[in-house]
C-alpha cells in the first residue's frame, strides 16, 4: 500500500504530495505544526493538540478555514487509509501561497498538510530500562519558542550535535538555566520533588509535559514549575525528558557524565507508569 | 508568456513549481536563500551573492551539487526565458527531502529552487526624493541571523507591523542598540560620519551594505562600523537603509517622529548617486 498524505482537502500518494514553491511556510517559516502520537489507531491527547494548534494560529494571525471537527475527521481518515496502527501524525498549516513579500499576503488561504509515519512506540518502553543520554547546547533560538512554528533550524542543529555525540537529545541552556530539549521538555527530580521549566516564552508548552504535571499531582507527587540550572541537573537524583514522540525517557548522562548513578530512577519509573497507563486508557494500546 | 521557475534542474511554469511536503526547508526552515537585483537583464553583484550563498551552505553543512558556473548559467537562463529586464531573482537551497526527523538526513540531495519576479526599480529612484518611514521593534530573532536562512518569521512579523503602521520597514532594536531592519541594513549619518552596525552574528551582512561601505570609502567618506543607539538615530543628521531590493532609501521618520527635519539629506543623496552609478556601471540601467 503506498503511503498517503493530505494536502488542502485531498488525500494523495505521499510521493506526489507537494506545496507550491511560494508557500509561506517554505519561504518564510510562516507556518505552525503539531505532531500527534497514534497508538492502536487512536490519536493520543487530540483535544490538547487542537487547542495548542488554534492558539498558535491565533498568535500568528493565520486563518484556517477548516473547523475542528472536519480537521479531526480528515486526520483520522488519513490515518485509517494509511493502515498504520502506531504512527506519528504531522499537521502543518502555513499562511498560504503568495508572491514573495515579507508582509502578510491578502486573501491567500492557508495551506494545510498532514502526513503520517509509522512509529515504533514499543522502543520507548524498552528505553525505559536503559535510559538515554543528553548533551547541552547554548539556547540561541528566537524569543517566541512558545509558538510551535516550523522555524526549527536551531533545533535541527542542536539535535544533529546530539546525534554526532551519540546522544538522544540536546538540552538548550541559557546562561546557567536549562530550558528544554531541542524537541522535548527537560525535567529533574530532587528530594522527591519533580522540577521542570515553567511555561512562558522560553519553552514550548509540551502536551506530554502538561499531561504529566496533571497526572503527577493527581498521584500526590510534588511538581515545581521553575527554572533549574545545569549544576542542579548534574546533582539531581533523577533526570528525564518528555515529548509526544519520546513519551517519557530517563536521562542517565549529561555531556558524558552520569546522572543519578547512570541509571533510571524510581520516580521516573513511577511517572512512566502513569504515562503508559494513560496511553492504555486513551487508546487501549499496551506494550 | 507564463511565468517560469527553476526546480532542481528543470525550468517549468511557476504555477506548477512545487517542492515535496517533506522538503527540509518547509518542515524545518533548514534552507538558505539569496535575492538578487536584475536590471537591464543583468544580475547586480552576482559574485558577492554567490560568495555569501556558499558561506551560508558551509555554515549549515548543506552540500549543493551544482557548481558556481552552472548555477549562474541556470539563473541567467531563467531570467532570459521569463523575459524580464528588471526583476528580482530568488534562489533557495534546502537540505533536501527526507522523512521528518530533526537530525540531518543521509544522502538526500539539496533542493534548488529559483524564481524571478518583475520589479520596478524606478520607484526606488522616485523614493529618493520623499524618503520612507520606519518603526522600531524588539529584535527577538535567533542568535545566528548572519546566516541567510528561510527562518524569517520574526522578520515577517516585524515587516507586517511596519506595514500596519504605514511604514516601509521595522528597525530591530536590542536593548538600546539598533541592529538592522527586517530585510534591510540600517544607517545613520552624524557630523559627516556614516555609521552602521558591524557584521558578526547580530546582523545579516548585506551585499548592498558591503558594497556601499567600499564605495563610500573610495569616495573619501568616513564610515564607522559600530552599533548605534535609537537615541543616536533620533538625533542623527540623516538616516537611511540599504538592501538588494531597496537599494538605498532615505529614512525621514522613526516611530512617527521626523528624522533630520523630515527630509532626505545631502550625504544620503551623495551615497545614492554612488549606488546608482554602480548599478549603471554593472548593468547599463539608468532610471
Amino acid at each position: 500500500m503506498p503511503q498517503l498524505a493530505y494536502v488542502n482537502g485531498q488525500i494523495l500518494p505521499l510521493a506526489s504530495a507537494t506545496l507550491h514553491v511560494e508557500d509561506r511556510g517554505t519561504q518564510f517559516g510562516d507556518a505552525i505544526y503539531e505532531v500527534c502520537a497514534v497508538l492502536n489507531g487512536q490519536i493520543l491527547d487530540w483535544q490538547p493538540h487542537l487547542v495548542r494548534l488554534r492558539r498558535n494560529l491565533a498568535e500568528l494571525g493565520i486563518t484556517l478555514a477548516t473547523a475542528d471537527g472536519p480537521l479531526g475527521l480528515q486526520a483520522r481518515r488519513l490515518i485509517a487509509r494509511n493502515g498504520h496502527r502506531e504512527c506519528l501524525l504531522y499537521i502543518q498549516i502555513s499562511r498560504g501561497t503568495a508572491r514573495r513579500d515579507h508582509a502578510f499576503p491578502q486573501g491567500a488561504p492557508a495551506n494545510l498538510v498532514m502526513t503520517v509515519r509509522r512509529f515504533d512506540f514499543a522502543q520507548r518502553v524498552r528505553q525505559l530500562g536503559s535510559g538515554i543520554k543528553v548533551i547541552t547546547r547554548a539556547d540561541d533560538r528566537w524569543g517566541r519558542v512558545d509558538i510551535k512554528t516550523t522555524g526549527l533550524l536551531p533545533n535541527v542543529l542542536a539535535k544533529q550535535a546530539a546525534r554526532e555525540a551519540g546522544a538522544f537529545e540536546a538540552w538548550l541552556v541559557a546562561g546557567s538555566e536549562v530550558r528544554e530539549g531541542s524537541s522535548t521538555n527537560a525535567w529533574i527530580v530532587k528530594d522527591g520533588r519533580i522540577i521542570t521549566h515553567p511555561t512562558g516564552t522560553h519553552i514550548l508548552p509540551g502536551i506530554a509535559r502538561d499531561s504529566l504535571i496533571r497526572m503527577a499531582r493527581e498521584a500526590q507527587m510534588v511538581v515545581e514549575e521553575r527554572a533549574f540550572t545545569l549544576a542542579e541537573a548534574r546533582d539531581a537524583d533523577e533526570a528525564f525528558l518528555t515529548s509526544t514522540t519520546a513519551l517519557i525517557l530517563p536521562v542517565v548522562a549529561i555531556n558524558g557524565e552520569a546522572v543519578a548513578g547512570g541509571k533510571p530512577g524510581p520516580v521516573t519509573h513511577r511517572l512512566a507508569e502513569l504515562v503508559w497507563n494513560e496511553v492504555a486508557r486513551q487508546t487501549g494500546w499496551r506494550a
